[in-house]
């Protein structure tokens, strides 16, 4: 894992200069809006998860798809602009959302900009046109699937029997798809076979749906001074996580945490999760979509790129913020 | 222009089909709400200039571009869903809107899900690959545009000083490009070369600003009982318009008729208008417009399609509603 974390600040580095390039440097408060987000910074993945699969299918002579890269970092923050909307959530990455910062309609409107920006840098990615026309379509099936995971998760929020199938699908669409569609993309743009491509798509759908269980991890166990965040927010809030999920179908009853919670209530609460083997059993689900997805990765061929990848894999089940 | 009608009710048919196979046939309470606006009806008026356009570049033998029609209409209605939010507006073709229906997330979401689903569509068109990159990066670059016209609409409701060249840029952005978008798509993907492609882009972004213009007359001039709206409520509104605009130029103030308006206001407000020349001095805007249009269409080869073409100019200054 040594070299994962030198080669994910390049990427940062590097998308940051395009963020500045395309995005600081064009005038008018319609565009300081849809860039208010990506300079908030981010740890980059998704454009990470393009280069990487297009270098792993085709090692050492990708030609430049960084606008690719950029796309799906845009993607990302356009959900996000919108999502914060949707949930009214005031803060962002240390920094007031846009919808805060401006106002509703310009936050409509800064994600509608950003959302045809990702298309239109998918076009200028130096590559095949056949195949940038199945990125395109790979992009936009994303999107479309993301939004069906939004409009899912708005919904459990008004449930307390969501099942762990309903789950897993609102994470595949609301987390996986936009992983699964930036490795595809870096597959496809970089001349990979269907096979390869579809084996780097079914590697970014598993990986990502582990990112979002590792999340509910986070939020259940990393302390307020390393996350940044409330700690065991989603007890609080009886957020249908596959924690809460899990814990229901063993007969742990976590609703009697929906409430405000002392640093002792959270340590009772993982007690009770451990004890039972909860959190055990989430944990091995996460890691068994890691170990699936770099079998899935074994018909690429050996490499550097290959390895970072299955490395990235390993990372989403293992941070602690 | 006596072939123009059934051409358009033919485009309209095949429309329909296509949102009924495409949408209503999905399962699902988010497709039923981004579906809900393109079963309201409308005149499938872009995705006509689409399909003229391609044949009139490539006569008779143009390929099933179908999809990028309709690629156009989505594109819009997405538009329409996302400004309706932003406006605040609770009807829209006679129908409750997206977010009065349901509520404020579902309409972004509704938007949302269309806007992807019209990059997909694109994909799918039968062209050559390149052709179809091209298309993708003139729809992408036109929804950048039209979210920055609404965002400068937006900021002309707090203002009574917009100048002419002001809301020209603002018109040209929120209406004209994606008209000029639906007829660069359709001569790239038949085959068009980079003259032609250039003069129907010219042609769809000088037709769809006089469509606007013409949009303001109809406002002022029909009477509610055809054009179901209500008369003169720009008026009212005191709506920094081409109308507005002229008169505040030629010493005609239009600001005393920001109030309640009856019947006889009205007809005073455009006898005025009449007798200063305001309205003959915009007509006469609009028309140049579609003329320089249609002399812009000289260089495609002449056509029936070239000439219907044409009559969608003469059309869009023509219409009462």
């Amino acid at each position: 894992m040594s070299e994962l974390s030198p080669y994910l600040r390049s990427v940062a580095q590097q998308i940051d200069g395009m963020i500045d390039r395309n995005f600081n440097q064009i005038p008018g408060e319609l565009n300081r809006a849809s860039a208010h987000l990506l300079n908030a910074g981010g740890k980059r993945l998704r454009p990470a998860v393009v280069l990487l699969s297009a270098e792993a299918v085709r090692h050492g002579s990708t030609p430049d798809i960084m606008p690719a890269a950029l796309a799906l970092e845009v993607t990302h923050t356009f959900t996000l602009i919108h999502d914060d909307i949707m949930d009214d959530d005031s803060l962002r990455r240390g920094v007031p959302t846009v919808h805060t910062k401006w106002d509703m309609p310009t936050g409509i409107l800064a994600g509608d900009v950003l959302y045809a920006r990702a298309f239109e840098f998918i076009s200028q990615a130096k590559a095949g046109e056949a195949a940038k026309v199945k990125a395109t379509a790979l992009l936009a099936r994303a999107c479309a699937d993301i939004c069906e995971g939004q409009y899912m998760d708005m919904a459990f929020e008004h449930r307390t029997d969501v099942t762990e199938k309903e789950y897993m699908e609102m994470v595949e669409k609301k987390t996986g798809v936009l992983y699964a569609a930036a490795a595809a993309i870096g597959g496809t743009l970089a001349g990979g076979n269907d096979k390869q491509v579809e084996a780097l798509y079914r590697f970014g759908l598993n990986t990502g749906i582990a990112f979002q269980i590792q999340d509910d991890f986070i939020d259940l166990l990393t302390p307020p001074e390393k996350s940044g965040k409330d700690q065991g927010s989603d007890l609080r809030e009886g957020k249908q996580t596959l924690i809460m999920i899990t814990a229901r179908k063993k007969g742990v009853d976590l609703m009697k945490y929906r409430r405000e919670l002392s640093p002792a209530d959270i340590a009772a609460a993982i007690k009770e999760l451990t004890d039972s083997g909860v959190l055990d059993d989430v944990k091995n689900k996460a890691r068994a979509l890691v170990l699936d997805s770099n079998r899935l990765l074994s018909i690429l061929p050996p490499s550097k790129e290959r390895q970072l990848l299955m490395d990235v894999g390993e990372f989403f089940v293992t941070r602690s913020t």
